[in-house]
């Protein structure tokens, strides 16, 4: 049971020995980590993990979505319900819940994510059933209660070179703070998300912007909320930041004249605004903190495609981000254009674009990260963070963007402990895929080689001016 | 010319081994066929079937629809034309033009779903041709004429456990009671297909309605014609129903106040409907009729995105089902939400999506399914019922939805003879991309062994709770 | 460095060696380029080709285009500004750029149309790099002021049969004249594209019609400007053209009555016109066209949904085709709907259908060509001219719409070294996709021998009547 070192290769034998070669170069490379989900909290008070289910299973959506569509009910895995209505507390008979059902993960990628760390890091072999879930829980309950296993110095062992957080406009960054303070050699730093003071649609948008406002010291007005941002841009880079993310709805961008703008401020923050109201303020707002990406250097992320909270019983009963989220179709080549018309020739931005609609590589992300030097197409994104979706990007995109126009890999997640795995999972789909293109004589192995360092490790390196 | 034992099993040695064993151990299992258009009466009457050409080219349109597309006129293939003009009545003569033409369908699944029972049922193993078109015609016709190839004892042949038809919701299902009265113990069950009876955009739907009405007793309300479909659903079930199926245009729900529905059930019974309201309609009727499911426990199936009779000429001159249905965008996320926000969550229902949108697998239909406990997708529809389209299918919803959220294969055919061929070709595909998960090390062949018996087999029975 | 013989077949042996063997039987076949872009004059002056950026560089948007998405400014490679501004003059400068850049093109298409006459016609086996530039860049020019490589002398050496130019409707077509005056045997055939004529949103749309009129003696009317189209088609046919070419935003037809034509006609001659009408004129033309078609003979080809100029930075200063348009999703079900009530049905029509949407190949192109026996599927087109485009078209489209239902390979280039790099592209990528259906047993190899020709040759020939 234990890993292959071949898995996720190409079964051709002379692919796979390509593939084989190519990783190698690759495999100890330290790991970049430009975009994710980690708690600062972890890193400055490197207290030990609590038990495998409130590690392993309560965090995480892949895994909660997939028990609840087989019937599970959210309470028995321990989710807090928002009403305050009792819940499964006891972490053990989780976990056998979840070995109950591991079968569900047959064919995902979440089971590769889950087994690379039970045996590299607990040197479990054994697939997790219901048989032993009481042993193997045994196990990593002994292994996290050492201080091997504590955030920092498993940041060591992951050989992590930097790891950014995704953090609010609004948090103060205490966390980073006292990171920095702490004098730890490790590189932890934030990215600026500001999309609960930008999307006049989220609960408690106005209070947010009071409180953005506040924070600052700027007054009610456009100018003073654009500036708020500026100062709280400006704050995280002081605490390390070099990038900000944004996760919209859709990709509309906007470029009102200013008294327009203004006009939709007050409106949005008089409340009760329209759906094309909160759609073209968001717009607005993309495009405004492209130019001040342009002004202060940081890199900015869109991630737009995600019909948030689908289902509300799940929202009313357990809040959001509980695997209720759904991809739409999602238009980039009209809805960008406003932006792109106003600085997407500006050598001082980087855009870099995800996708929940896979049709758009080919039809409109990779033709346009091919032409505009600002754009540079993130890597598949969420549900396309696996190995066939990995497949995908790099056949479709590369085509037309090449390998260039793309920024390595992005874990993304809050399972810190499926880090490692995460990387080795992309640096071995793309050190296949450049093996068929070596295989197939598209290629020369020596550029392959070249490459795989490129995408396991440079472009992000780059693209995130880390 | 035989055909291959290692046919649509991968190239590489190593996969295709272990796609032959896995093979194996399903390749003789029984066949669910829960979902298909073979006629009761078959069963009922066990007549002889007719000769070649009435057997395998009049009724199958995928069949004349290539035929048409290079040029040859239906009524040279014997289909009947509405206004009764003369077609061609000679059968030899309309299997000599299939025959004549059938290198059009190199490449293509029709070609494999008659070459397989031409080998297994009649020991032809010669490609069809203009030179070979008589002795292959009177060799089958031979056959036919045969009480082996009669439709029960083909039943037995084909090793059927199961199969169900799609029966008018006006049926009397007086075939389907014959049989029961016979008392052969083969087991061909009904499904409930309302369509005529809820499409306000359907020639005769107002006819429909009131043969409904009369047939149960009901009065011309909306509580009325809801009884009424309850009613009708309670018989189907008691003649061994297990499954309602729905074919519309969309997979729009609505949700409608009860004073509104019936507002709009008295409109689109008074004709002159506008679109949007037929499409309303429609969509009330898709929530009614989960409703219902939750009550008596039909499976409800869906199969949307169908452009109907996008060829006028054809539709005037020979009517429905000529071949020249379309497929044409489909969305689920937003359409479905009345539905899934109502019963969504209900553990009583089951709800099989099926697309002829593809671009809908991954970023709509898996993560759906692999959220919603209601939710399971129906194997690749109609043009994509072929082993590339099974092969997407499997490689694009797994990592999200994983297999449990599908229900197996379904034959979805009117051509009886090919049935075995189709599940046969199914099998080969599902083993075929669980021998790529084995030798990619993605996946344990023990657990492929145990999918494998799920995909060609358990799943369909659960699923269809037959 | 030399290519591989091999390049393009897969990896696994055993398929590899079936391709090998397909690829042998068409590899020599002679050229049929039924759809492109090269200039008339080439062939009628016959000059030599001037330096090695002037032929590959400055002209090929492909190129371009990728540079410019990693910061090369468009002057530095010579393009002209419009508004004069100096640009780079020195073609060994450019060169250098684009050497230097080379490494961008790694797993494009582009890099094996450039390499692969770079080997056959200069001998040259080296990766281009800054470091040989200059040498190779010398070695190119010694070879193009020889005899043996202007315009007639590669002809001959590059096998055409025959090369279709596309040519405004406007044009009269000097070049093809003089060349069919001077005696020389190649065929070199124009194709009528009205665009400038037909769309109401092109710049300088009503000087355009004015102009057409004109030249065919006919009265600004409605009656007069299709008289007109029907003369100038009737002058590119005694030229020898064979086809007509409509490059639109969309793929919507209509069929107006004759009155409502006539009014648009006068709206849209008087300019200022809306989106709409717009829209509704190119959509009338398109079923106007289709009807000359029928009655003239020319095949129609449609290429739908590039948002053209989608950078306005770069379209106010260098122009159009500068590298600057982008895809965007594409309907044909519903938007050629008009056109096929009318004309679908008709013998004597062919309309080649194109796309830069690859989710309508199974959803809607193979479906309909599948189905109508007046349309036909062209090549994968533009960003999808690639080994992987070329592949994923034949993979999905086959199966429902059978290789006879599609038209070989255009190659649509104004590279003109590298059209038989771009015919030898798609012959490997054809027999690499069929020795795949050979090796899974789903077609006898005698049959795929026979495909290979018709895709490389036939299919071309029959269906623009060449």
């Amino acid at each position: 049971m234990a890993l292959n070192p071949d898995r996720l290769f190409p079964s051709d034998p002379a692919t796979r020995k390509i593939a084989r070669r190519l990783y190698e170069t690759v495999a100890a490379l330290p790991i970049i980590s430009p975009h994710g989900h980690t708690d600062p909290r972890w890193y400055s008070e490197d207290a030990a993990f609590p038990d495998p289910a409130t590690l392993f299973v309560k965090p995480d959506h892949y895994i909660f979505r997939m028990l609840y569509s087989q019937g599970v009910p959210l309470e028995s895995l321990g989710i807090p319900r928002r009403d305050g209505a009792p819940v499964e507390t006891d972490s053990r008979a989780i976990w056998r819940i979840f070995a109950g059902h591991f079968h569900l993960f047959q064919g995902t990628p979440t089971r590769l994510w889950f087994e690379q760390p039970l045996e590299d890091l607990f040197g479990i072999t054994e697939r997790l059933s219901a048989a032993n879930a009481d042993r193997l829980y045994d196990s990593i309950a002994d292994h996290l209660a050492q201080d091997a296993f504590r955030p920092r110095a498993l940041y060591k062992r992951f050989n992590l070179e930097v790891i950014a957080t995704t953090d609010s406009a609004l948090s103060a960054l205490d966390d980073h703070a006292a990171l920095r303070a702490s004098g730890w050699d490790g590189r932890v730093v934030p990215t600026y998300r500001p999309d609960f003071t930008v999307d006049p649609e989220r609960e408690g948008f106005a209070g947010n912007v009071a409180q953005l406002l506040a924070m600052t010291g700027e007054a009610t007005t456009w100018q003073g909320y654009l500036a708020a941002h500026r100062a709280r841009r400006a704050f995280f880079k002081t605490m390390g930041a070099t990038a900000t993310d944004h996760g919209h709805p859709t990709a509309q961008t906007a470029d009102l004249p200013q008294i327009e703008a203004e006009r939709l401020f007050a409106r949005v923050l008089r409340g009760g605004v329209t759906a094309a109201e909160a759609e073209l303020f968001r717009a607005q707002m993309l495009t405004e903190m492209a130019g001040m990406s342009i002004d202060d250097g940081l890199v900015m992320q869109l991630h737009p495609g995600s019909v948030r909270n689908h289902n509300p019983s799940i929202f009313h009963g357990f809040g959001p981000d509980m695997g209720a989220d759904i991809p739409s179709p999602t238009d980039y080549v009209r809805a960008l254009k406003p932006l792109l018309d106003k600085l997407g020739n500006n050598p001082g931005l980087t855009l870099i674009l995800f996708t929940l609609d896979e049709t758009s590589y080919g039809r409109e992300l990779a033709p346009l990260a091919g032409h505009y030097p600002c754009l540079r197409l993130g890597p598949p994104w969420w549900f396309f963070d696996s190995p066939e979706g990995m497949k995908r990007f790099r056949t479709i995109a590369t085509e037309t963007a090449g390998f260039a126009n793309t920024v390595g890999f992005n874990d993304d997640t809050r399972a810190y402990l499926s880090i490692p795995a995460r990387h080795d999972m992309a640096r071995r789909v793309d050190c296949a895929f450049l093996a068929g293109l070596v295989a197939e004589h598209r290629l020369d192995e020596d550029e392959a080689k070249d490459l795989a360092h490129d995408l396991a490790y440079r472009l992000a390196k780059t693209a995130y001016r880390l």
